[in-house]
């Protein structure tokens, strides 16, 4: 089995290393190979994501992606900027369902903004349908306004949309992972307001007609934004489009406190998938050895689980990582009085020493 | 001067007529006229917007809103729901520009969901604008999904956008009532996406120069819902679209636990205004008499100070607030172990005495 490494940018190359680590630690035979995506593919080939890069990812059963962006990325024309590369992987192999759990580990309860009793026991999945919607849609662009009060003028435009099929498909894998865990989905949407998304709640809820045993709910976008605040803990499943997935798994990522924890997956139609760490690149930190490399640790289990059928592998580096935890240690941005400050490296390096 | 009022549904009549009541008692003389709307609306004339509801609004100087919407109006057809009501006032008026302040009051800090060392003292004001994006832009509807993988099928689809002119009013009033405050912006786009914030965020920064007495930042909004989560306290004035401002207003309100504290304000191009609380119609509770009317007593204040040009009733009606607050006074949704538990009625009471 052939898993590509691209590291990117920031802390991408100290966080993937760990990961790397700890996959040839389990004694299975997979071949790496890494290649540059984002600001470093820039940098080496003129693009975020070079054909040999791409090329890659295309040939390999799973993709281990650290982050992209740097400083002196900023100011590159917007199709050269690092964060093409991940939209550019998403569309080219056809990644359309990203699954984000915002989990809060028992041991990093105190790390939450929230109260804890708001947050503790939090478990809650986000799937995101992540190669439609106004990501992608066309037209767009600047024009000049045709009508109206503005008439005349430049304005910015894009084009939101969903077809059925597109709907469909997401709905499906967000009902099947509800099964294997509460049986509730909520899908979020702002029927009220969008075409796009009443169309939306018309098919989740067709659908849905095959999941009799999985409870559904529909919810508004902005009551969303406030129940992931208030009641946090009442969400099991929650599916909505690209726009809407990207502020709200952020946010729900940020209510553990512990986004530094947080893996994800983005899959396609059949096993294969990306697999990054939820946070950013972090260029302020980049090089220190101090990230937290574990959820890309994470990550790599869920590829495992997804991509490569090794779920027991899945399950040994997931209990490994909780043994880290039980015994203290814990990289800089999840320190807590009482505990033991980490650097990256002795992070990966006691995840290895764990799955024994 | 003339104040339309518009209760709409649910705890609508009971929380408008609270704020009529401290109105009254300030000893101006002001005319006020009230009018179906939302589901009312539709009841009383088959239309959520009823033509005479405009007309009346159209010739106040302000209009005192008070919520809509109610289960036995969901399964109307869109055009016919409740909240299209409060779409085509904003439209028809021109209200481009909606003030949502986020205030922790410090009697109320045990209500939030978030420690209180991470909200004490919060103070920050939302912008949003409100008649353009993908709120109103066309085309939109359900059509045959014309190319790609999915040609053929029928496709939900809106259209994101926003002209010149709109961008520089809205950044205008940000930039404008950030100067009375903390005089700094932060502008939250998704440019690294979307050709329309990307334009966004020219457009702000080009009028940035003319008040470069104000700080300002861009920020994503996926990086926004998340610092609204880690840190709200670092904001002070926040200035988006019409889509994303209804997503982090909403989460910003929540952060205070006491979202039937928070009034809101949408003005036009002059002094005109509507004015609102950020809460909905909670239906659940219409009629018992326990809802609170302190946001839409602020939102009269508000109306006072930005329509009505009193902004001493204004401070008169916020301080009776403080000082109903101070005195213990808390409806149920406010209410916490050692305070005075009251209904709607003696609430509103209680503020008119405080007046004196
Ligand atoms: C970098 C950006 C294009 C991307 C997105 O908006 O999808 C990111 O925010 C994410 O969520 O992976
Ligand atoms: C009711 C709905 C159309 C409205 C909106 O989305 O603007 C509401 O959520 C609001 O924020 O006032």
């Amino acid at each position: 089995m052939k898993i590509a490494i691209l590291p990117g940018d920031g802390i991408g190359p100290e966080i993937t290393a760990q990961a790397v680590k700890v996959l040839k630690a389990l004694g299975e035979s997979f071949e790496m190979e890494s290649a540059e995506v984002g600001g470093a593919g820039y940098a080496a080939h003129g693009h975020p994501l070079p054909e040999k890069t791409l090329a890659l990812a295309k040939a390999a059963d799973a993709v281990l992606f650290g982050a992209v962006g740097d400083y002196q990325y900023d100011s590159l024309a917007r199709a050269l900027r690092p964060e093409q590369a991940i939209l550019g992987l998403r569309k080219e192999l056809g990644l359309f369902a990203n699954l984000r759990p915002a989990i809060l580990y028992p041991e990093l309860a105190g790390a939450s903004t929230l109260k804890p009793e708001v947050v503790s026991g939090l478990d809650i999945l986000i799937i995101r349908e992540l190669t439609g919607d106004i990501y992608f849609g066309k037209p767009r662009g600047v024009r000049e306004c045709p009508d109206g009060p503005f008439a005349g003028q430049r304005e910015g435009f894009d084009t939101m949309r969903y077809a059925e099929g597109e709907i469909r498909r997401i709905a499906h894998v967000a009902f099947q992972a509800a099964r294997k865990r509460g049986s509730r989905v909520t899908s979020v949407d702002k029927a009220n307001v969008l075409e796009t998304f009443q169309f939306w709640r018309d098919i989740v809820t067709e659908v849905h007609k095959d999941y009799q045993d999985v409870e559904l709910e529909h919810m508004y976008v902005d009551n969303a934004a406030m129940q992931l605040v208030r009641a946090p803990k009442k969400f099991d499943v929650i599916v909505t489009g690209n726009m809407f997935g990207d502020i709200l798994s952020d946010a729900a990522a940020m209510l553990t406190g512990s986004i530094g924890m947080l893996p994800s997956a983005s899959l396609d139609a059949g096993n294969k998938g990306l697999y990054e760490p939820s946070h950013g690149s972090a260029p302020d930190i980049a090089g220190k050895g101090v990230a937290n490399p574990l959820a890309t640790i994470l990550s790599a289990a869920m590829m495992l689980r997804f991509s490569l059928g090794k779920a027991e592998q899945a399950d040994r580096i997931e209990n490994a990582v909780k043994a880290v935890l039980a015994q203290g240690l814990r990289t800089p941005d999840i320190f807590e009085e009482g505990t033991t400050r980490v650097g990256t490296e002795q992070m990966g390096d006691a995840v290895v020493n764990a799955l024994a």
